[in-house]
């Protein structure tokens, strides 16, 4: 059988099991959730010695530090797989909840209802616990999945799959509901890509390279999030000490991640009053500062900023600065530079506050909040399987809601059109 | 000016107006729909001098006269385009309406806020009131939007994508947020649907040539609508009466549409009773039958069905029928068969109705009433830019809140992520 013939049965049998699983009661699916928790822990062993043979070859194919640690699934990775399938199993089941209903005046009951969007595909990079988190979610949501991760997680992949795989079967549904890409051949992605009639979404997570790839090459749909540059505005009149919390909470408290600060706008009425000690705060936190030449005359220690800096996802202690004169500017800034995930304001004023919220054109908004509260456990969406960044479906974090859509279901009694 | 940088100018214009038109006030975009529908009216002769001209080109190209007739702006198309803008403006706007909000343990006010997608590419075939229906929909929605019809009505498409330029001039807003690309070309379509930086989202309309051809050509979103291959399952113990009445109003009501029946099921049991009575309606009325052999056993005139007759879509006065020995028969046939857009039940039973609308995975799903009903207006939408067959971000007929997303607000008063 050539490559594309067995992603096209793969993609086939997935779409014919999304069938059953779409019709699945809520206690099913919870029990499919314990039951591959509890084959995490029994055969915690057994995934751990397929993990060891992805390290050695990752080893061997001279892999980075932090991309062997990203690999690596210890006993603390699996803890918190158990936990996160936990935490699935408790989250409500939207499938079946009704988004709107009303009776039109013929006497036509009609409403809305959410169902499973059907075949999900999910192509992924290293971390082989996204195998879980991922296919964890979409069960939720009644879904079936096509798994296709890095070539270096080979076999934890295929490990931990087929660990699901037996989940569902001894559920009593269809293992074929999640399904791993079997070859680290990566002609397989764009084979997949094409499986327009068997698979629904496809949700890439990793690095912008991969991402601009599957968008090039997908006739299915994407829900994608190519990268984070999060803004903070610091307002004139806004509380000093107010925006020196959030601004060190964005920028230091988990650097590495998407919604970090990676560019601070500062009013220039209050510059000279909040950049010093903000600035030596960073400083002292071993935060590099890159700023806009005023910032440099008021905070000698800065860097001055490249025209690169601006829109930069430093995902690392770095910050670029820039003194604004106006809200408008610094509006327009971000406009330019940001990348539509988060921006936050700190101010005091109503009708600024108002203004930023309707003009900035970002997945989450915030007023005088940390922009770290972009993430769906914060917002209260419970798990999350990503953040888009693109407006069409789902704008922001994606919960086990954002994996289901709605169709029309109409009640009469046998009306009939004029 | 390449052809590919012509393109890329009109779609990053669009890109730019589209931030103009997301703070656009409700007052203001109905204003814009109303100034077109007072041009349409005083410059009826302008436009119909110019539709003229397609009318003389689709002549000399020997256009079938259905073809002539849709291209043809008579009065009664203009009226009702102008009728078309006065509905649409007097709709609720979508824009700023608040889907959910709740307060977070930590005291974070979060909501979700409709926003306008952004950027709508329209590419259409040769009805050129598509130009003003579909641009007063998107507009109203707070969208900028590209238009391509059909090479056959370029002149007609020109003129009225003009009048709506023109029209956003004279209230204040830019009149690149409608655009028509302006050349009979038809490579500036695949150009077109490479602008993934500047337009959020393809709508095609048009036959399941042009759809497949966007979709393979797309890196930009698509909500599509293949076709409409309805069915209409007659239950056993349904009312006799209301299953006529139901399934002749399917089948004749307007039998070129995509809601229209193409296929009856009959439950065995009921079937030598309804069908008789039913298959002469339909006969009388200039209805073909082409049926399974039971059907033709019961009634004799029924033409044998072929393979092909099952998935068809006729939009015409033909009716595939099949009698099914079980509803599941019924279901699975549907499953088989339909294009997930319209399916209805006729029953007196309430665990079968709750059976159907569960298991049957289509946009509209109804118990004793016509598929043509599904229609945005029908359903309560208003005005409709389409019915989407795939479950991504709309499944069915999509009104102007279709046209919109979501994005999170969030007020806070200080908070940090610990």
């Amino acid at each position: 059988m050539t490559l594309e013939n067995s992603i096209n049965v793969i993609a086939k049998a997935a779409r014919q099991s999304a069938r059953k699983m779409a019709v699945c009661s809520t206690t099913n699916k919870n029990q499919v959730l314990e039951t591959i928790a509890k084959k995490l822990a029994s055969q915690k062993m057994t995934i751990q010695t397929e993990n060891q043979k992805d390290l050695e070859y990752g080893r061997e194919k001279g892999l980075s530090n932090a991309m062997i640690d990203r690999l690596t699934l210890s006993d603390k990775v699996i803890d918190s797989m158990i936990q996160g399938l936990k935490e699935v199993a408790q989250l409500p089941d939207p499938v079946g909840s009704v988004k709107d209903s009303f009776i039109r005046p013929n006497g036509l009951q009609v409403s809305r209802v959410r169902i499973p969007l059907g075949v999900i595909g999910i192509i992924y990079e290293s971390r082989p616990n996204v195998t879980i988190d991922a296919a964890a979610l979409c069960l939720k949501a009644g879904n079936a999945i096509v798994l296709r991760g890095g070539s270096e997680a080979y076999h934890s992949n295929m490990c931990l799959s087929s660990l699901i795989h037996e989940a569902l079967e001894e559920c009593g549904l269809p293992g074929e509901a999640v399904q791993y890409i079997p070859t680290r051949d990566r002609a397989a992605i764009k084979i997949m890509l094409t499986q327009e009639e068997y698979i629904d979404l496809i949700i890439p997570r990793g690095g912008e390279g991969l991402i601009r790839f599957v968008v090039q090459n997908s006739s299915i749909p994407v829900l994608k999030h190519y990268k984070g540059v999060c803004h903070v505005y610091v307002d004139e009149g806004a509380d000093l000490s107010m925006s020196e919390n959030i601004c060190f909470n964005a920028k230091v408290q988990r650097p590495g991640v998407c919604n970090a600060m990676e560019t601070m706008l500062v009013h220039k009425s209050i510059a000279p009053t909040f950049l010093p000690a903000m600035a030596r705060h960073f400083v002292d936190e071993g935060v590099e500062l890159r700023g806009c030449t005023k910032t440099c005359e008021i905070f000698p220690e800065t860097r001055p900023a490249k025209d690169e800096d601006w829109g930069a996802e430093f995902l690392d202690l770095i910050l670029a600065v820039k003194v604004v004169d106006s809200m408008d500017e610094a509006i327009a800034h971000i406009d330019q530079y940001s990348s539509n995930h988060t921006e936050a304001i700190v101010t005091s004023d109503y009708t600024r506050a108002m203004k930023f919220i309707r003009e900035v054109d970002s997945s989450v908004v915030l007023v005088n909040a940390s922009t770290r509260f972009n993430d769906g456990g914060q917002l209260g969406l419970g798990a999350e399987i990503g953040i888009s960044t693109s407006k069409l479906h789902a704008f922001g974090p994606m919960g086990a809601e954002e994996l289901t859509g709605t169709k029309f279901i109409v009640l009469g009694d046998g009306q009939i059109r004029e």
